[in-house]
C-alpha cells in the first residue's frame, strides 16, 4: 500500500544518504508524485548547490503542476546561496506539500510553510517528524540551543578499560567499530582531543572510510602549547586544526603554530581551558557539532560539567584487568552512587563483535 | 499450521516454566497429541516426583495408544527415584516420539531412545535441539565436563564502576535488573562471594522474588575464617552455607562454624584457596552451577584463570567516575591488549533502564 508514509520514508532515506556531507546545511530529501507515479526525487548534496526540492522539481518539469511533494524539512523562504525553495514550489504549480518537520533555523521557522499556504498550496506538517529531526539532530540542537552538539566517544573492554597496564590500547575494538567511528567523524564538524592524546599517539584525526569522507576540523586542547611542531595534526594539512591554549601559553610557540598552513591558535581568557567558554566560541565559529575522542582527562571534564549531548561507548569482548590500566572517566567522580551523573540509554547495537551503546543526558531525554 | 515444531515449542515452554526448580534434575516438558488434538501435557516439577512424560501419559490415559509424544529431553531408561519413562511410554502404546535432544547423563545417553526403538516405537531425535539444550545448559555442561557451570555476575555504571569513591554501591542498577539477578540465584545451585563482601555488606544471598524462589547454597571464600559468627549467611538458616578456608585457618573458629546449623567448613589443602580445586570439590558435591557475585578480588581470580562459562554484566545509565571508585576486574590484568582474555558477546538486552550483556569464553563459543 503506497500511502503518504511510504513516500515520506523514501524522502527520509534520500536525506539519510547525505548525513554529514551537507554540513553546515541540514540533510534533506524530496519526492514528487502525480497520479500515483513518482515524477521527481532529489537530495541536497553540497552547500551552495541546489536544495532537494529544486532537483525534484527539475526532474518533474511540467508534471509538477498539480503534483504532491514530500519533503523532509520545511522548504526555505529566504535568499541564501540559492533562491528560496518555497517560491520554486509555488512557481512550479505544486498542489500539496507534506513537510516532515519545520526548519528550526530562525530565518525559516514557519515562514516557508506560511508562504506556501498564502499562495494557495495545501501543506501538512508533521509526517514522520521524529525521524526527520533525528536525521538532522545536530543541526536542530545548534539552531535551538546555539551550542555545538557534543558527542563523547570512548572504546572500552568489557571491564571498562581504555588501555592495558602498559598504556597500550591498539586495538581494543574491531575494524567494524572503527569504521563506525570514522563515519561519525564524517558527520561531525569538529573532532576534539587533549594534548596528551597527541603526544602519546600522534594521530591524524582524519576520516578514513573505504570511499573517503569529509574531515572534521581538528581541535587540540593544549593549555601550554606543548605539542611538538612536527606532529601530524599540525603538519599533514588534511584538515584545519585549532590549538586551544590557556592565557599564559608561550607567545613564540603561538606564533610558530599560527605560521603553519591550516593551523590557528585560540588563546582563552583563563589559565585553564574553560570548556563552556570554548563551546561558546566554537558556536560563534559555526561549528555545530564536536566529536570528543578523549582521553580520560578530557572526557572526565565534559562529564563532570555535564557538557555532552551523547556518549558513544564501544565495548569490545575482551577482559583487560590490571591496576595500571585506564578507564574513560577517572577524575573527580562521586562519593555516592546517588550523586552520579544520570543518563538514558538511547540505543544498544552489535557492531561486528562489539557492542555500541548510545546514551543521552537524562535531562534532555526527559525534556 | 500446527506442525511438529508447534508442539515441540509448546513442550519447550513447559520446560522453561520450571528452570531452576527441578535442580539437580533437568527441566523437561512433554506434549501428547492424537488425531490433531492435544491429549496430554506435562512438566517435571520437583526431583523425586514424576517426570514430564508420566504426567502427560496419565492425562492421555487410553488415548495414549497410537498417539505421538513430543518431549524436550530423551526419556530416561534407568530406575532412579522414579521408574524409567521409556518403559512407561512403551506400556502406554505411544506410536511415535519426537525427542528434542539426547540426555547427556551417562546413565541415559541414548539408552532411552534405543529401548523405545527396540520395542517398535518410532523415534525422531533433534527437533529444536539447540533450544532444548539451552534450557538445561548448566545440566548439560555438568554432565559433559564434570565441572560446575560458573556464571560471573557484576553490576556496573556506564563507566565501568562497581562502587563510588566512598565504597558505596547501593544501588547502581535498577529494581528490574535486581529482579533478574534474583531469578539467576533461583536458577543456580550455589552462590559464591568473598569474605570481603560479607564483611562489608553482610548480605543474606537468598532468592527474593515476588512469588518466592529456591535459595542457592551459599559459598563464602574466607581463607582465614575471618567473618564474624553473627553474620547473616551463618545465622539466618535460610539456606546451606559452605565456608571455604585455607589449610592454615584457625581450628577453633572452624569448630565454631561447624557447630552452626546449615553451616559447614571446607578446609582446602593449600594456604590460599585454589579455585580449580574448589570447583572440582563442588562438582563432587553435585553442585552443578555457581553464581559468582564477586567482589573484584574474586572476579579477577576467576577471569585471570579463565574459570567461567558466562559473564552477566548489568550496566546502569550512570556515570560515577573517581579515582577511588572500584571496577570488577582490577587485579593482575595484562600489559597489552593483544594478551587480554577474549570472550564473545552472546546477548545484549535492555532490562528496565539498564543493559544486560551476556558473554561467553571465546573457546567455548568457537567449539
Amino acid at each position: 500500500m503506497k500511502d503518504e508514509q511510504f513516500y515520506m520514508q523514501h524522502a527520509l532515506e534520500l536525506a539519510r544518504l547525505t548525513i554529514g556531507q551537507t554540513r553546515p546545511n541540514p540533510s534533506v530529501g524530496a519526492v514528487i508524485i502525480k497520479d500515483g507515479v513518482v515524477v521527481g526525487t532529489g537530495t541536497h548534496l553540497v552547500p551552495g548547490q541546489p536544495h532537494a526540492e529544486v532537483y525534484a522539481l527539475e526532474q518533474a518539469g511540467e508534471k509538477a503542476k498539480g503534483a504532491t511533494m514530500f519533503v523532509t524539512l520545511e522548504p526555505c523562504s529566504h535568499y541564501g546561496q540559492t533562491p528560496p525553495c518555497a517560491k520554486a514550489i509555488i512557481d512550479a504549480g505544486i498542489e500539496k506539500v507534506y513537510v516532515a518537520t519545520l526548519d528550526p533555523n530562525p530565518k525559516v521557522a514557519g515562514n516557508g510553510v506560511k508562504w506556501l499556504r498564502d499562495e494557495g498550496v495545501e501543506v501538512e506538517v508533521g509526517l514522520l517528524e521524529q525521524e526527520a529531526q533525528q536525521i538532522n539532530q545536530k543541526f536542530f540542537h545548534f539552531m535551538i540551543y546555539k551550542k555545538p552538539f557534543v558527542t563523547l566517544k570512548t572504546a572500552v573492554s568489557m571491564d571498562g578499560k581504555t588501555s592495558a597496564n602498559s598504556g597500550d590500547s591498539k586495538w581494543i575494538t574491531s575494524e567494524e567499530a572503527r569504521h563506525d567511528v570514522h563515519t561519525q567523524r564524517h558527520q561531525h564538524d569538529a573532532i576534539l582531543v587533549g594534548s596528551q592524546t597527541v603526544l602519546r599517539d600522534d594521530p591524524h584525526l582524519t576520516t578514513r572510510l573505504p570511499h573517503g569522507g569529509l574531515n572534521p576540523t581538528r581541535i587540540v586542547l593544549d593549555t601550554q602549547l606543548a605539542i611538538p611542531l612536527d606532529t601530524h595534526v599540525l603538519t599533514d594539512q588534511q584538515a584545519n586544526t585549532i590549538v586551544v591554549c590557556g592565557k599564559q601559553a608561550d607567545e613564540d610557540q603561538e606564533a610558530q603554530f599560527n605560521a603553519l598552513n591550516y593551523v590557528s591558535v585560540w588563546r582563552m581568557d583563563t589559565d585553564q581551558i574553560d570548556l563552556k567558554a570554548l563551546l561558546s566560541r566554537l558556536a560563534d565559529a559555526k561549528l555545530m557539532s564536536v566529536y570528543v575522542e578523549g582521553g580520560a582527562t578530557i572526557h572526565s571534564e565534559f562529564i563532570q560539567h555535564q557538557l555532552f549531548d551523547e556518549i558513544h561507548l564501544y565495548m569490545a569482548p575482551k577482559l583487560i584487568g590490571g591496576e595500571l590500566s585506564k578507564v574513560f572517566y577517572n577524575q573527580l567522580g562521586f562519593d555516592y552512587v546517588a550523586d552520579a551523573v544520570n543518563v538514558t540509554f538511547h540505543s544498544v547495537d552489535m557492531i561486528g563483535p562489539d557492542i555500541k551503546v548510545v546514551a543521552k543526558p537524562q535531562h534532555e531525554e526527559d525534556a
